[in-house]
């Protein structure tokens, strides 16, 4: 129950808009408990444990965290590094050598594998020591959760930059085609359809991992739109794949890139995008076709927030906090949907967690496959927060034409 | 004094975040007239006109026409037709045909050469008429306006992207070039330096089409401020050009397309940043680099819009109608800083604006053709209003290592 030791928070991964509010919740939370000596934070993630590259948060003011807390992106700066049996050993070394007692690694789930590894090199040790993972993914693809920290923002910004960008193509018809991110999940490129609110509001195709791709069904979604409303706005995952789950991105691309995962680098490349509107150009004869890949802004713009999102970030922190320096608990805290709205947040064993990923379910995704249902926007709705701007059309009548000429 | 008729409002071009509050501060305004029978729209710019697609707007509510002010892009659509001689005929026709004895074009240097051109038509042929140009562009690229309504807005869409861009490339360092809007004129691309705070914030580079780019100069610098901060941010100009004036994209790329002024297609390609990150990469040896393109985003992004923008497109609307209305006079409007920050609008002879464009003074550039000067953030300062965010960053002191190991 008292524990003696030092604190050390690190975080793991793509940033988000909110992953500081968690950073902040732990240290917060932290350094009231009389056991804790000192709350360090690594920098750059496990890498920065491995280098002993660590900060003395204890010496943060309060009122610097409560603003950095605001600040998107990883404010102890991150890695994309996947420690092996090997890097968690050595992780584990450093820590005893710190006296560190308290592990909290905010990130998806490879985090969740490398606390659960250093957590069992503790174990084999003997080494008294209590390691949490805190949920942190734009992808919203941690298992256990209804949704994790960081989505409801990223959605946010996808959802207003779609109902702009729609706003945009009704001015200026044509085909619009938006990338947003998501691998193996679509819950990001489905936030897309959250701001529609007119019948003839886009995104009017909605594209997903989780659905195979099929380029002559495309064309014939895009056809169709097009016939109806002389424009055609379409949101697609950078994941998407075909049958075969090759991804549609490396059908297309001529050279791909891999990163330190083995996957192949999907962002900051706009050649998904490109290749389709290309495409659709080719085979359907529209002129006006555009894409946009919207790449790191996404998830880190500055200003673009879910309160909501910012509440459970720095509430997930805390109870981290809490449930490793009250209860004496390992484990992973994840997010339950207790109401409508309202969450709870538990203690899950980290094997749950850890590892895999959630797809989106079959009843967020409508029957054709290409669109999100009204159950996913129930779901999406409250996440995003309240402080968003609606759009509003012109709705006076035509006049009658008096020369009835046509250019 | 009391030139009895119809009032024609139209918008052209690309959109921006508060063209409709221009197209608001003109129909409030006008329907307060005695001598205005009927509030028109023209539905997509003069294409409409020909088309007599015209929508009452005495008909629309206040409220709504409050409510759609609000919202991005053109409410009353647009087009990217650009009319001659011929065209203009065809316009006035419908004008006269309808009755119609005021005319309000909001939109850039091109909508004023329309304005322009109609006018005479209308003095030819002794026909009461006044017309008005109401100045719009995100390009902030018209000739007497200390700015333009629309700038203020992308710019801080620009700054705030870059601010998070920023932040993300210090979690995971390597190189990020950032594509903005903005063909002749670098002002929107400038804008990227704005949230600049700390003293190794990016963007660290940024290359405006003012300057002549010089792909081995580029390179130099790139290497330079990767050696020196470990990580480089870099703002680009999609109108970036070599010593001849030929536009890097079009070096760059295979295969352009042009659109309807014969100018080469910008937006809606991510070709030019990609090229660069490959550039970079290949001779620089530097594995992270990623580009975005900021495309049709920063143009109509819901919820992101300069209070100090809004404010002034609606007067810039509601000043048109006055000077026509009440003074019974032609022109563009143009903005006239007065104080620091005060703006006065002026009526200017529609000549004066029309047809040129009006690029970044040499004093906003610095020497070395890389960056922008104090002055050039003096000036952009009060355009994107108060309520922007701030970044924080974590100040705590290194702890000291214990093992002194290296991965």
């Amino acid at each position: 129950m008292s524990l003696k030791g030092k604190v050390l928070v690190a975080q793991g991964g793509g940033p988000t808009a909110v992953i500081n509010q968690s950073m902040a919740g732990v240290v917060l939370e932290a350094r009231k408990f009389m056991q804790v000596d000192r709350v360090y934070g690594a920098v750059h993630g496990v890498r920065g444990i491995i280098n002993e590259d660590f900060i003395d948060l204890t010496q943060e003011t309060t009122h610097n965290l409560e603003s950095v807390a605001k600040t998107p992106s990883s404010a102890l700066f991150s890695t994309r590094d996947k420690p092996d049996e090997k890097y968690c050993k050595e992780i584990f070394e450093v820590l005893k050598a710190h006296d560190i007692r308290y592990f909290f690694y905010i990130g998806g789930n490879d985090s969740a594998s490398t606390v659960q590894i250093v957590n069992e090199n503790a174990k084999k040790s003997s080494y008294e020591f209590r390691a949490i993972h805190i949920p942190k993914t734009i992808d919203n693809d941690l298992l256990v959760n209804d949704h994790t920290p960081g989505y409801g923002s990223a959605a946010k910004f996808v959802s207003q930059a779609f109902n702009g960008v729609d706003l945009d193509n009704r001015a200026l018809p044509g085909v619009y085609i938006g990338v947003v991110m998501g691998r193996d999940a679509g819950f990001l490129t489905a936030a897309s359809a959250i701001a529609q609110k007119f019948p003839d509001d886009g995104p009017h195709l909605i594209y997903l991992p989780e659905v195979a791709f099929d380029k002559e069904k495309f064309l014939k979604d895009v056809k169709e739109t097009y016939a109806k409303y002389g424009r055609c706005v379409i949101a697609v995952s950078e994941g998407i794949k075909n049958e075969d789950g090759v991804p549609i991105a490396k059908e297309l691309m001529s050279k791909v890139e891999y990163d330190a995962h083995g996957n192949i680098v999907l962002s900051g490349s706009g050649a998904l995008g490109e290749k389709l509107a290309k495409y659709v150009k080719e085979n359907l004869g529209i002129s006006r076709v555009r894409s946009d890949t919207f790449g790191y802004l996404q998830r880190s713009f500055m200003g673009c927030v879910s309160e909501v999102d910012q509440h459970e970030a720095r509430e997930v922190g805390e109870r981290a906090a809490q449930y490793a320096l009250w209860h004496n608990m390992d484990g992973s805290i994840t997010i339950h949907r207790t109401g409508d709205y309202s969450v709870d947040y538990r203690l899950t064993p980290l094997e749950r967690v850890a590892k895999y990923t959630k797809c989106m379910p079959e009843h967020f995704i409508n029957k054709a496959g290409n669109h999100v249902t009204e159950e996913f926007k129930s779901y999406l709705r409250p996440l995003i927060g309240q402080d968003t701007s609606t759009a509003h059309l012109l709705r006076a009548p035509m006049v009658e034409k008096i020369l009835g000429k046509k250019l």
